[in-house]
């Protein structure tokens, strides 16, 4: 199958830190995206709005995006709460006209829409909900503490604050050095980035961790030297800690990289809520080495820092400053590369890992 | 609208430890309940296996069981995934076909099976299925912090220790003392027993702490002193952790009971899996109040124990035990009756929150 040439829909909400899948899908598919709307910046380059991703045009319309030649349109932001915003139907359904698949990681799947499955039926298109769980999914039993791959997962101080980012320039900072690596995706994002995955966040809160740990023994199965999770939400989300506990206990990771936005003071920030302050890193530490701890021993080996917001000093400074909080190696992955004391960190942590298996007889 | 009387379908699982929804709707309705299936125990009576029932005939059919003239049969087990045992569906469609309604608290949904529903329709009955989610729930945003009422959860060591049945029978204690109280089932038999809430382990990932939390503010809308939620799985349970984690921060309790089954050592000890071992309270009380208090604070002022299987010398020495190590009010609700030295502690820490609130100008 060739890979599908996108439009991405972000109407209203495109820009650095709100645009989420597509900004994430454009840093590492851009040759596989026509164009993005939002009618605010219609006109405009990505580049100029993202600070990467070239040329890509910004447009108004959906008209206008399929005049671009998608072969099917993406919905690039996650609204709070995943529902499909009222407006945005009419242009699906021009899509769908145009023939295009529509792939959607809202929690209002669009395929039970009857307008839009009556359409996409009509026109022999394809409506993909990444966030429709598997039709049958275990229980958890902490299988995956038996893997013998090296398991990290990226845990957060937030939701939109980096982890899967975080963890995709970890596996590609590995992959340089000759390290076998899979990247286990557990959200929209990264599923629509890496093709395969479970939505974590959409199964019946039941099977969280079960849906997790099919994912991880999947991904062991393929015998890499480390597996790496992307992360979901924060232990202390008001919304959402639920989905992070539930797998970092299906994950059972054996050590953690703990992923924060400098500057950013408040759980929600972003979005409408200002709900909780977001407390030291070392609390953070603490708590999830701590809770992950009663299924599997794990700890925080290092913290990959979001400076997108910042200044090259402010950067620098946030940087030293975590450093100093912690003991911990940190590093921004996007900004610095990925060759960094936090990936030195990863790789002296799987040889100690390795050592202890032997030690034990395990290999 | 009559209460309903049910036959109890609990085939080859009817036990003091297993059958938990059927064991706490029997304690609570006895007069509701016109018989047990369990083939294993055919002639004998609720009384000889639970302890308490009296004559509740126990059947080996269906067919024995309907002629015991029920308006309902309620799925009284709940296999560990939720899923129907396969060779129940003959008997169900039986109890249809006798004009009997149907209450299910399974993950498969009983009324989305084809034959169930055709025949549920052509016989006018209704299938029931408590843990569909409500077509529409919020993200939590902490909303329940602010509510009035002081805030009780019950939070365990494992899964089936009896966290709603001590939230039951503390909620009697404090009525019997003129406490104005209002539970919050969270879970299929405590839907069953009160006749509203939701089966929060059942609902999309993202919207259990949501799901939480409007029954927390429906609750609060009664203005009562205390509410008490329904606690849900474990902190450290591999499976259902995150389960855990989302009530808890959607509650946002003032207070925890923890609650334990004296002698059980190991997660889930009850069920096919040996996965983790039961650390001291101490430890729990430590994680619950560090990982809740990350939203809203609250500190564990008891321990609610389970000593059902124990002798009276084993659960008096149990108690003790459980009191030396956390230096807490220990009692077993049921065992001991309701007016103990942990209702005691309820209605001081219901005190200390009111003086706290008018201190602050709450009220």
């Amino acid at each position: 199958m060739m890979p599908l040439r996108y439009l991405i829909l972000a109407d209203g909400d495109f820009s650095p830190m709100t645009s989420k899948t597509a900004n994430a899908f454009i840093r590492y598919h851009p040759e596989r995206v026509v164009g993005v709307i939002d009618r605010r910046l219609a006109g405009r380059t990505v580049e100029s709005i993202l600070g990467f991703g070239g040329s890509i045009p910004i447009v108004g319309t959906m008209a206008e995006g399929l005049a671009l030649g998608p072969d099917a349109v993406m919905i690039g932001i996650a609204p709070i709460g995943g529902r499909l915003p009222e407006d945005w139907k009419a242009g699906l359904l021009d899509a769908l006209d145009a023939g295009c698949d529509v792939w959607s990681g809202l929690h209002t799947f669009l395929s039970d829409d009857p307008q839009l499955a009556a359409r996409a039926k009509e026109r022999g298109c394809t409506i993909h909900d990444l966030r429709r769980p598997p039709p049958s999914l275990p229980v958890a039993s902490g299988r995956a503490r038996h893997v013998a791959p090296f398991v990290i997962l990226t845990v957060g101080t937030d939701c939109n604050v980096g982890k899967m980012t975080a963890q995709l320039q970890l596996t590609h900072a590995l992959n340089q050095r000759g390290i076998r690596t899979r990247f286990v995706p557990t959200g929209q994002t990264g599923i629509l980035i890496e093709g395969w995955g479970t939505g974590v966040d959409a199964v019946a809160a039941d099977f969280i961790a079960g849906a997790t740990e099919e994912l991880v023994l999947k991904a062991a199965s393929d015998q890499p030297d480390v597996i790496l999770v992307e992360g979901q939400g924060s232990l202390n989300h008001p919304g959402y800690s639920g989905v992070t506990l539930g797998l970092v206990h299906g994950a059972c990771p054996d050590a953690l990289v703990l992923c924060h936005q400098a500057g950013r003071s408040f759980i929600g920030e972003y979005r409408e809520a200002e709900w909780t302050a977001i407390p030291p890193l070392s609390a953070y530490i603490e708590a999830y080495e701590l809770v992950a701890g009663m299924v599997h021993p794990t700890r925080v080996i290092g913290i990959a820092l979001n400076t997108v917001d910042c200044e090259d000093e402010e950067a620098r400074a946030a940087c030293e400053q975590a450093r100093d909080a912690t003991g911990l190696p940190v590093n921004d992955l996007v900004r610095y590369g990925d060759n960094s004391e936090l990936v030195d960190a990863v790789e002296e942590a799987l040889q100690n890992y390795r050592l202890a298996r032997e030690d034990a007889g395990a290999v």
